[in-house]
């Protein structure tokens, strides 16, 4: 069979692609280093990585003055700030966005408290004002944005939408995808804020070293992300993980027992009214232990259902309370053994709050490589150089 | 790279297995069929289909004389009785073993009662026996089958031990693939019935679209197996699917409103007075029906902790009680649509009691094909001719 044109076009294509990968997750590295992991001659690495330099792909590392006898190779590195991807949490009670480069790095991080009663278009507009804020200081536009994802509560659908059930004002009809696509043309997900944050944990948090994991998003409420097979779980419907909507499992009062501890201060806020509680538990306040125990009790029945359905090795403990891991992960396994025919390994986030934004770059990542991975080098936007 | 004599043998044994899985699941093909399929030549493939034929793995059919102008191509098929497998369920109440060809078609199908409290010697003792019989009936030894899959009550840890938890006496010490290697020198592997079950209706059964499943093994006794992304889920610790270990899901005590319902013979023994209430409802009986509503509310908070937990496409109403499954799909459904955010959709097993059985010889079969795969013809035995 000849080959066409296109066919060449396109060999091409897919091996500057395998020098990206060869590149990718490495310490700068020589010609000879990324034909043996490329699997490619060294006189084509050398063509390829050129035009990767040209294109804005890959950057080169001068030899420094320190070096060995004789004429020491170039280095090639990933150019990890050829495009970016925003990461968004639309919490109730903040927002907050990340910028992030190809590899993952942070360049900026803004978060901002939210109206825990406003309405849809005053939360849209809010967003709005943090991504401004995020883009100026980073001296970019949406242009130079190759993808976005954004966490919100509630299960999300296959429109991005979280009809089904959601506890922010007027959201279940909401669209927050649509409202960033008039600012924003690269590709926008939208996906439930207890899945990216446990997507997060795997990537960067407490459970890296897991394929099967049970990820608990706690505060004043409790939501569950699940990890299986090192694979997110969405569900047939995008609703996975939901099991605190079930009347038998006591997710939507177990935290009432903490506001209602004796002794908080009457001018608490209910968000300060845990903490206080958990800091008079670790100051051996035996009001405060009981209510710690009365918490975990009933956290335990929704942490059990799940353990004795899905098996897992590990169960993260995440979101705002998990900053005070170290007086609720003891009673709250002795409640699981209580429950459970075997117990999984237990564990506190650590990426507490931020890890849905996490989560959510995390997802965007993912979206720009497989559009890599099907569209090629040309796909996700030209580099800026 | 010169090409070693291993290499050569290697690459021939490749191409064969590409031949043999050509062969399976079509019908008898000819050799230009066959070389399409398998991306090789049709001078190759005439060797191959040869070697395949002297070897034992595939059969010639013979052009009939119906036949077309000219001279009729000969076809092949694989020969699906070049080896066999077992698929044996350990039941309380029921011994079940079935002798399958490698395509899965039962050669032999033998079933006896069992003695619920029966040690754990002399229930292996009578499965020998069931096994005795069915091998007797079909003319074969041990040395015949290739692979035996024995499904068992409770989660099976990665011994193939039930020492969580099970309801047959004396069991959590027994040790069946010990047993039955004294016998079988081909890999023996043990699982939980509802885990095997699950896998049945996705092979034969009532949910062969789906790839997310709930399965309900539901009968005196009310278990559950998960189908995710078309693979079983086992759990960590072989104990997934174990939702009726929790107190608040009131699995255990689901049956007993069946049992209780006013009007039951007294004679009636434990699973005759089930089929006594079922056939009262079909009759009209408002007791029947009362008893069975309170059966499905109280098994619904267990099948909506997985329903909300996984998000399945699917609900398989499945085991001993799925005949009745025309008087407890509706009241069950309306139960779950109390509970659940999505509901799946709700269907009754095509497999009955028989799916535990058939889950062990599809288990089984897949043992035949991994070890094909990995070691290739020469590894599951030489076929019989």
């Amino acid at each position: 069979m000849a080959t066409t044109g296109t066919d060449m076009s396109r060999m091409r294509e897919m091996n500057q692609l395998s020098i990206v990968w060869a590149l990718r997750g490495h310490p700068p590295s020589t010609v000879t280093e990324l034909a043996r992991r490329a699997g490619l001659s060294r006189p084509a690495v050398d063509v390829l990585v050129q035009a990767l330099v040209a294109d804005g792909w890959a950057e080169v590392e001068e030899p420094g003055a320190s070096s060995v006898v004789g004429r020491p190779a170039r280095r090639f590195r990933f150019r990890a700030t050829a495009g970016h991807v925003l990461g968004i949490d639309i919490g109730v009670h903040k927002i907050l966005v990340m910028l992030s480069d190809l590899e993952g790095s942070l360049v900026r991080t803004v978060r901002r408290p939210a109206d825990p009663q406003a309405a849809p278009e005053a939360r849209l507009a809010a967003v709005d004002g943090v991504i401004d804020e995020v883009l100026r200081d980073a001296g970019m536009t949406p242009g130079d944005i190759w993808a976005v994802t954004v966490g919100v509560t509630g299960p999300v659908d296959a429109t991005g939408r979280t009809t089904l059930s959601t506890p922010l004002p007027g959201w279940h009809a909401a669209d927050p995808a649509a409202h960033l696509a008039a600012r924003f043309s690269c590709p926008i997900q939208v996906e439930n804020d207890c899945k990216l944050a446990a997507v997060a944990e795997r990537w960067n948090g407490a459970a890296q070293d897991a394929d099967d994991i049970v990820f608990l998003l706690a505060g004043l409420r409790t939501g569950a992300g699940l990890i299986l097979d090192g694979t997110l779980r969405r569900g047939h419907g995008g609703a996975a993980g939901e099991i605190g909507a079930l009347k038998a499992v006591r997710w939507l009062t177990a935290p009432g027992h903490l506001e209602s501890c004796p002794g908080i201060p009457a001018t608490a806020a209910p968000g300060e009214a845990a903490a206080w509680v958990f800091q008079a538990a670790r100051d051996g306040d035996r009001g405060a232990k009981a209510a710690i125990r009365r918490y975990t009790r009933d956290l335990a029945v929704g942490v059990a259902a799940l353990v004795l359905a899905l098996d897992p090795q590990v169960v993260v403990y995440g979101g705002g309370f998990s900053r005070s891991a170290d007086v609720i992960l003891d009673p709250l396994r002795r409640e699981l053994a209580k429950h459970c025919l075997r117990l999984p390994e237990l564990r506190a986030s650590t990426l507490g709050d931020e890890s849905v934004a996490l989560g959510a770059v995390r997802l965007a990542l993912d979206e720009v490589d497989s559009r890599l991975l099907s569209d090629g080098l040309a796909a996700p936007a030209a580099p800026r150089r």
